[in-house]
């Protein structure tokens, strides 16, 4: 087959051009404080409907930018989305992506208490990093716990919330935003049932190429 | 805020449950043997765009299990899409995740040759693993190269299809399902411009659970 030899820098502009003016059609030019994010999630999955999902508390991406530029990690809820974020970028800015699910320590925790892994691992993300920046694309469990951390003072640099599924997902995104905004914690979340461990990513990605000033993907280098 | 305490087991069949029914309402009951992918699918996405989308070539879920029970290696495109593929399943059948984006050597041959990584890591494959099971959930390129191969008479046990974007990607996997067709190699692709890592890693997942008989979440250990 024919193929046009262009560069990922060229089709990323193409990609981005199109969502833009997609988005124009449908009456859903984000603001341009959100732009980056909702074309970033829009490009890694093609559902314009996050356009209409993604939802921002004040000033949220760019407090997520500056606790990534002052070296913030990035938390994940499995080794997929952390596998997604990039590492390049993270390590340009002195962050590092982590996950505690496959943790053995966090594993002997939940068997020990008698909870899941999903749980143990928020349990130590709240316990030894303020200031994190979470990214939750799974079940809605770790958002719950995450919420509950935050009712009792825990307070990461940003939470990004696009659990995705059937059962407690919608209700965990309503309750994890309402308390984020009771505690005035920055929140970016796919609200609805739509999400997943590539749409996290894709947040933190866009977060991770602004603070870096690395919009071509030549410029960024591979996971 | 109160939850109710289910095993990630009940949650999922409940969940199976709901995608079923409201797929039997939208019209769009999968036949058996394509039903434990489109579930998986849109249990990962919440997106019921899937089950019209995705294409299956006759018996290809059958060869594609057949392909993992006997010990096939999967072969991804991004490190994303091996991070969600159920390593204790893959470990239980003897096989393997691999992905080759991230190789020196194939950075060395891409850089040599003046060509992309994607393509490299094609060509390793190919080279290498005939027999594996491909799964693309990224860039147009990859499968575009790996239809060339095919072409040539390589053979891969299955391909999967799941590229997303706007620039080449409904065309590549037209292109992708005709050579398939023509070549018969058992391909499962999600058509138009949806996809992902998320969609490669769960259609290979939807084999690996029903290959491991560990369609309980609890009996599949974590990545």
């Amino acid at each position: 087959m024919m193929v046009q030899h262009k560069t990922p820098g060229d089709i990323e502009r193409t990609s981005m051009g199109i969502i833009l003016e997609e988005l124009a059609g449908l009456g859903l030019t984000p603001p341009p404080e959100h732009q980056a994010v909702v074309c970033r999630v829009v490009h890694a999955t093609a559902d314009f409907d996050y356009a209409r999902n993604l939802v921002f508390t004040p000033d949220a991406v760019q407090k997520g930018i500056d606790a990534l530029l002052a070296g913030a990690p990035v938390i994940t809820d499995t080794n997929m989305a952390k596998a997604g974020v990039s590492r390049p970028c993270l390590q340009k800015l002195g962050g590092e992506a982590l996950c505690f699910m496959a943790d053995a320590e966090v594993a002997a925790v939940a068997r020990e208490k008698g909870t899941t892994r999903a749980v143990a691992a928020v349990d130590k993300a709240a316990a030894q990093h303020p200031g994190a920046v979470l990214a939750f694309g799974n079940a809605p469990t770790g958002l719950l716990r995450l919420a509950d951390w935050i009712e009792q003072g825990y307070r990461p640099a940003l939470v990004i919330g696009a659990p995705v599924g059937f059962v407690n997902v919608v209700e965990s995104k309503e309750h994890a935003l309402e308390v984020c905004r009771r505690a005035g914690v920055p929140a970016i979340l796919a609200m609805g049932r739509k999400g997943g461990s590539g749409v996290a990513a894709a947040i933190c990605n866009a977060l991770l190429y602004t603070a870096c000033g690395t919009l071509d993907p030549a410029a960024r280098g591979w996971n």
